[in-house]
């Protein structure tokens, strides 16, 4: 929870830990003119069109002030079309530390994170968003590192306790909510997902979509809880737009990505709890490349904070037992098909972040580029089956002097 | 050519335009402190261990300093591994304006771009570099724009002059050479290809690879020239390992990407040749995450200067006819599978781009990361397969009450 430095030159070292932003670090510290010059490097803007600010009701300014979260609004810009009016839709993302030390009981964690979250909900609500998204397993602290099985206590049916919790938002703000929780799945087995479930503008839920691919990367050897999802690539066709969910490390995946693509996306949640020596320099890559290659809109949402754990664990590196597994670095932000994205919420705090996003937008990249009709996908169809055979030969052209010099 | 700026905060917004790089700019204005967060967050570097620069020797920087061009060496860290030996291979990196006006003979423009590589191919070559790689088309402007096909007259085949010109420099310096000619295949009826031909280090043709996807964007269709390559996406097994080509608009399609990382690509080439206005933004963003998603190395190229030609022409875009499409804006630079990257090239000069890989990196980070392994291929292959058919349906599940509210 550090405030966010005030731009003075010549600070000391510790306070540039301190920073709320990149964003906000260049704003501080460079003129006008750089920082124009880097924004149109960063984040593609200032090409002509710049990515405009949006006033928010003062209710949801008055709650950010009152509760301490990160709220910025932006607004991407489109063309005008002739024959198809704008499809401008409001989307939110929230990032949030959880509220009680893991020490609690689960049942009080739960709950004192629904009241954390009730603010910044209705901020996005009275600010007239459209489609919310949570963070992946926004219901717990992201245990996963412990390998305690414990923690799976905290996983519900698709339609239990959080699901209703925001269901009641939904209905009351006539908003889409997609929900990232930890799964029980109680007709097959009672087995653990890593589900997203998508709520309607009217409270009903619409589906869910179990993550693609799980890690096994340093402390998130994820498959002790659960398994690759087996609900495919669903795209979920709203009251505002075609959405997608790529939970979390599916945004290394690049075919994950495309599947989404494939099936018509127009905007895909990246719903995340990544720590910033695992990830930091990625995140801001990941997403963008996904918008451009795939010409939608990527929303790419991260957990904030440092969670500890009761019993010490270790991870693999060599290093001694202890208790948490780094900085959740927040940072969420959203990218556009044209290679533009917002500032990022910041590394520390809470956030709420709303965008308006006009949808045409995605059939004008695509017009532009033509990235899926120089796509030749055949080609790619044919070497995936081949890689697949076990007797795969890559296409490799050696040359030949190679091993005659080596004899 | 112009010079880059000197670090001033409060120069007049002129000379924002004639910064050097984005680096320079950031390290010339920000204190150290935050230039070093901010590198560990643009470029992956600094995170316990940073990316060094190299001594080159006195000959190559006096090259350097004689004609003008960007110099820079950096080299990437890997981890000692008890049962292979390091396996650092010292890759180079060409980017060039042309020599003459566009309006000189043809013999003289390409021989005066012969002339003006010399002396950047020996700052190479005495420097150890072991993999060349110039830069899209490097041996004529990138008339493509003017949609004149007396630029035609360019091409050579697989062993004309260019090669030939190449070949006695990698002879020389016992270095590999990526040589991306246009080229004119004799023996399929004269057609005209966008090639990259693989030089090996005792000056014999490994092989060549052939553009695969043909962008039809801006003044960019170039399948007025050359269409869509034949040859497929071969890995060149060399004297200093696995290197591929991705050409050019090649880099927006993450399968093209994936299939030479299939075929066991060390290190890709990504030889371009793209205009500010157009891609700059997506520039930083396409290459680090192809390395990043493939573990391995990505080595960008992209030309530098504005190229006018003697007819001018319209450019689709409503504006008047102009007589050259925009600034090549070199910032060729090159990423590591694990999401670092060496600061670019100038934006405005000539440059030569030197880096030391160790190719361990690659299986590092497959084991570190695991993306291979949690691929599911077999989900990919399958809807690839099932996109190509006319019939296709995509995966879509809709909001039941979307169209009973709607009623």
């Amino acid at each position: 929870m550090e405030k966010p430095q005030n731009g003075e030159k010549e600070e000391p070292k510790a306070s540039i830990c301190g920073y709320d932003s990149l964003h906000r670090l260049l704003k501080d510290n460079l003129n006008p003119h750089q920082f124009q010059e880097v924004s149109r490097l960063l984040t593609g803007l200032n090409c002509g069109k710049a990515l405009e600010t949006i006033a928010l009701p003062e209710s949801a300014t008055a709650l950010s002030v009152e509760h301490g979260f990160d709220l910025q609004a932006f607004s991407f810009c489109a063309d005008k079309e002739l024959l198809r009016e704008p499809r401008v839709v409001k989307v939110g993302l929230i990032q949030n530390s959880i509220a009680l030390p893991t020490t609690a009981h689960f049942a009080d964690q739960k709950k004192a994170i629904f009241e954390k979250l009730k603010p910044i909900i209705e901020a996005a609500g009275s600010s007239g968003v459209n489609v919310l998204c949570l963070q992946e397993a926004w219901m717990m602290p992201f245990a996963f590192c412990t390998r305690e099985k414990k923690w799976c206590e905290f996983a519900e049916p698709v339609d239990g306790g959080s699901t209703k919790f925001l269901q009641s938002f939904a209905q009351k703000y006539n908003m889409v909510i997609i929900s990232p929780i930890l799964e029980r799945d109680i007709n097959h087995g009672e087995v653990i997902w890593n589900t997203a479930i998508v709520i309607g503008n009217h409270g009903n839920i619409i589906g869910k979509h179990r993550k693609n691919h799980i890690p096994r990367v340093g402390d998130f050897n994820e498959s002790t809880y659960y398994m690759e999802g087996n609900t495919g690539h669903p795209v979920f066709e709203t009251a505002f737009g075609k959405i997608a969910i790529n939970i979390c490390y599916g945004r290394h995946h690049p075919l994950n990505w495309l599947a989404f693509g494939l099936n018509g996306a127009e905007i895909v949640f990246n719903p995340s709890a990544t720590v910033g020596e695992l990830s930091e320099p990625m995140w801001p890559i990941e997403g963008r490349n996904a918008a451009i290659a795939n010409s939608y809109f990527v929303a790419s949402i991260n957990r904030v904070g440092t969670e500890t754990f009761p019993d010490p664990f270790t991870s693999g590196d060599g290093k001694p037992a202890h208790a948490d597994f780094g900085h959740f670095y927040g940072s969420s932000y959203i990218s556009a098909p044209d290679a533009s994205c917002t500032p990022s919420l910041s590394r520390n705090r809470d956030g709420l972040l709303i965008t308006d996003m006009d949808l045409n937008l995605c059939r004008q990249l695509k017009d532009k580029w033509a990235f899926r009709m120089t796509s030749r996908y055949e080609l790619y169809a044919d070497i995936l089956a081949r890689y697949l055979k076990p007797d795969f030969e890559p296409q490799v052209i050696s040359d030949p002097l190679l091993h005659k010099k080596s004899s």
